[in-house]
């Protein structure tokens, strides 16, 4: 099927699931799961066929592992479906109404997005995580996964479409593009008129690509540059145990911390302590100089090193001369996704809070909470970087926009 | 100066003036009201400039009278930036809070955009108007009006920005691009880095190069083919003159009305009412034949002016077998900006404002209220298209994001 097929069905499809009842979506959205369940045979077999080929194309042992299914994989998606039934509906929430001196009466009501379209990389599990919260929130979507995991993509989002209709969802709720060369991905991009917003998950260099050739608007998601700073009247015990658990909890995701800023007063005593917890978690440390000369296990950092993401164990390591310099450089290198400061300062936590530019901002906490589960969302289809629409985690009233209705007795406007 | 200066100088003002708090914020409105006023003749004199050359130009007479500035206009937009401090300053409003489980306190908290790009045609208004919203809501506006209007529009904003300074303000939160060829506002549309968003105020060729070529997000504004449907069970008295304000109230605008749709069963009736009272008003009439066979005078309609926001006094008119064909000729030909229904009958205008989809949804009202003024926001940016961040009249709250503040005492993730 073309774009403009797909397009076109997915905005028929969106028109008649706006209209669709809380308990008709519940209902379809535990079908699912009881069909990806019960057909978990099927699955494997169709995810093994992508493994093969995977394997043969020498891909690394990383995306081999994003990209198997078991047995575990597909009831965690099955259960990730269900857990959807509990969370409330956004669509239809009069989020506001007023009364005007006219005697219009205005409310302003959630309604879906329309249609969603998403693009990702390997994992097959998005297929349905991100179809399910596009469904819950009413939402249609286009779904267009890598060529590494098509025959599971292509499976899934069958099995998935196919037990909505049968629970009395329109048809084509879900569609996934099956054509995965570059040119598939530039249309779905550039159809303004099928698409309402699109959604990138995976790499910097995907999210670069999605964001430079869209012509649909673009949710910027998940690249995190995340600092912790520890202030001068930092409880060392707690920062340290946040330093670690930011870096090393799970390092491969947007909100393990990348750089480490640390106060000139407690550098001395703080670095060699924490220095050491990290190393021995396999942290590469990489400084400046006023840091390498505190603890010469660290490496020198270039000036690249404080502009990366790693996601790796490896950890950037700042001295700085207070909270003025550690905001001026958080500001500056950071991605605006996740700062925490480590104080016990309420005044420097309350001028950190305000003036770092971020999504989430954490205040003697871990920058592995910026989580839609976390923040107890119940759900999350990515964490937006930019400020339009939403920021941060984005879970189902993100999916959604709304409308004014306005009801009068024959107003004119004079 | 260059976009990347331009760019700088904002992100510069954009971070300071987030921290500055309502008073000082409304006392450099009053004052860039009282600046402008007390320079009235300068800005009479650069305006004449500019309208010296349009006419050279051989501009149209509607061009030269939006471009034209008086007394009374400036005062005009004077009054703009005083009525705009009664309005709450939406940044810092606690949105909702919450405690987790584990004892995370999280706020969602109002902070401004940051950057807003507004790119614009001939009237110099806009300069004030926009640069006094984005301030109040916060943010650093860099403007980019168009060569026409380019002498009033520097020294519009020279007289802003130096009196913003002199009442407290960090400089550069209101700049002009002074380079109106086409390479500027292009280099302002990549200039991501820079600007958070950018807003097109002005014709559906402008609209639609910047949509097509920025990189920064964009809110698309504005293109408004309008359409009443009167139903079967419509008081013919109140249709009759919703859709002659809709069409004649001020016809040049995005929410004036451009199509009437008739349910059959009334034409009869109705048709021949509202189209005397139209042509009275020097509306010209382009129908279906069905129209037409009821008043010959009705011209023939092609294909194309179904899709057509004229923007003048020009309607096309048909009839439609019920319900459904008028909500499924709206979603179709319209623009998804503002459409109403003339009914009695609630189940008739429920259906209607559930399956239309767009911003604003009338029942028994012209539509031309949708307007921030008339909605009572009291200040007006634009009317969104797009159902990204914000859709409809879009004021203050709508130039705004968020982000989270989540407080711990030590929490790490496990």
């Amino acid at each position: 099927m073309t774009i403009d097929e797909i397009g076109k069905r997915a905005r028929a499809a969106a028109a008649a699931l706006a209209l669709v009842d809380a308990d008709t979506k519940d209902r379809a959205l535990n079908a699912m799961a009881d069909s990806l369940v019960a057909k978990t045979d099927e699955i494997l077999e169709a995810n093994e066929g992508d493994l093969v080929r995977a394997r043969a194309d020498g891909v690394t042992t990383a995306l081999i592992d994003r990209l198997t299914l078991t047995p575990k994989r597909i009831e965690d998606m099955a259960q990730g479906l269900r857990d959807l039934t509990s969370l409330p509906d956004p669509v239809g929430e009069v989020i506001e109404s007023w009364m005007r001196p006219n005697g219009l009466q205005i409310s302003k009501v959630r309604v879906p997005l329309g249609v969603v379209g998403i693009i990702y990389e390997a994992r097959p599990n998005v297929t349905v995580d991100a179809a399910g919260i596009c469904l819950k929130s009413g939402n249609a979507s286009i779904l267009r996964g890598s060529s590494t995991a098509i025959s599971s993509n292509k499976l899934l989002a069958h099995i998935i479409d196919d037990a909505g209709v049968a629970a009395g969802l329109p048809k084509d709720c879900v569609q996934l593009i099956e054509d995965t060369d570059r040119e598939s991905a530039k249309e779905l991009m550039r159809a303004r008129e099928y698409v309402d917003v699109l959604i990138p998950r995976g790499g910097p260099e995907l999210i670069r690509a999605t964001v430079e050739e869209s012509t649909v608007p673009v949710i910027e998601t998940g690249v995190g540059n995340c600092h912790v700073y520890v202030d001068a009247r930092a409880d060392l015990d707690k920062a340290v145990s946040i330093v670690v658990n930011a870096k090393t909890q799970r390092p491969g995701v947007c909100n393990a911390a990348e750089t480490l800023l640390v106060h000139s007063q407690i550098a001395e005593e703080f670095l060699p302590r924490v220095v050491d917890v990290l190393s021995q978690s396999g942290v590469e440390l990489r400084g400046d100089d006023q840091a390498r000369a505190i603890r010469s296990s660290i490496g020198p950092a270039t000036d690249e090193d404080w502009d990366t993401e790693y996601l790796d164990l490896i950890m950037t390591v700042g001295v700085v001369s207070g909270l003025d310099e550690a905001i001026a450089r958080i500001n500056q290198h950071g991605t605006n996704h996740t700062d925490a400061i480590a104080t016990e300062d309420a005044a420097a936590a309350e001028r950190f809070t305000r003036e770092i530019d971020s999504a989430c901002v954490m205040v003697n906490a871990s920058t592995r909470f910026a989580d839609g589960g976390e923040f107890g969302f119940g759900a999350e289809i990515g964490i937006s970087n930019q400020k339009l629409h939403a920021r941060g985690p984005m879970a189902l009233v993100e999916m959604t926009s709304y409308k004014y209705i306005v009801r009068g007795d024959g107003q004119v406007r004079t």
